[in-house]
């Protein structure tokens, strides 16, 4: 990040996405992925689902690193309420994606940036709208065989292949790819003002 | 592209960008760019503009390549009915940014595929909203110093630092690399059931 100070960062997460977003945008850290179990039978609102994860995995590794910044991070898909994580097998993909199939959903990423010794505990979420063109079952075979998307909320990427059956989003790109890239920096630009006037 | 016959495919474009993105959804192609020199003094509404200069570049390389399908591109960044293409100079791109910042612009791009021993001959545009934070003259300066984005219409990528500016698009999100993948794959679907009925 340009032109400003701050404590060693670590993001608790082991997403390669996430990690190449915070790259792209110049942010210096290292990774240490939290120990958290996400439990999706939590009866959450999808908004406070996300905080409440993000907010967790940054906890847990904040507790045992308190001279530092942790980012936690938890994104889902949301459609009508329901909420959807990462697929547990073939069949549950086939599902998810049949679900999203010709309709518009939601992404939502909870961020939260913890700091102990700095009393640094904040957390956001972002949401995006993604619209699906209508998917043939042979498109989502051919999609689970080729790119094996059971790390991926939802079931999709929006950057691989995938991209060609998405017409259209509403919000930011990047949190649909697992980091709201630019809210982050306004909050984080935020956290470091306070930070230096303290 | 998958389960799809078509004739050898050239983009004629020498944008990475493009080569990366019709790369992600597997097209396989290769690249001879155009000899075209896109004239920004050509008085057409922005969509008609992009459609004229993808065509025109299309068609350039058509002639030499009868029996192949080209792929030509066009994209512009228009604001107020003004369009902006790469920046000619670091003033150039000053004011380009100086003009989007805190504003919704439209980005354009104009797709056109020919084959002239086929009769191919399509085109289309596709129109992304993109809405930027307000940016200092100092996040103009960096940026520019940094990233140099005089390959870039408008004088700004997506896809890189620039993206914490960048806090809601509208549309697809490829075609502000310069690519519309959803719309292409939709279009580019519907020429191969005809050239196959034909």
């Amino acid at each position: 990040m340009k032109n400003m100070k701050h404590p060693p960062i670590i993001l608790a997460s082991n997403s390669p996405r996430r990690y190449q977003l915070l790259t792209q945008i110049r942010i210096d850290f290292s990774v240490i992925p939290s120990d958290v179990d996400e439990d999706f039978s939590l009866t959450l609102p999808p908004e406070a689902f996300t905080e409440h994860w993000a907010r967790e995995k940054a906890k847990n590794v904040a507790t045992k690193h308190p001279d530092k910044w942790i980012i936690g991070a938890d994104t889902i898909v949301s459609l009508d309420g329901k909420i959807f994580g990462k697929p547990k097998s073939q069949n549950d993909s086939f599902n998810m994606l049949s679900a999203l199939s010709g309709k518009t959903h939601e992404v939502i990423t909870g961020v939260s940036i913890i700091g102990l010794n700095s009393d640094i505990d904040l957390t956001f979420n972002e949401r995006t709208f993604v619209s699906f063109k209508t998917l043939t079952d042979s498109d989502i075979r051919y999609y689970y065989k080729n790119y094996n998307p059971i790390d991926k909320a939802g079931s999709y990427g929006i950057q691989d292949w995938f991209s060609v059956h998405i017409h259209k989003i509403d919000g930011c790109y990047f949190n649909v790819m697992g980091f709201p890239l630019s809210a982050f920096h306004t909050q984080f630009k935020t956290l470091l003002s306070l930070n230096i006037s303290s």
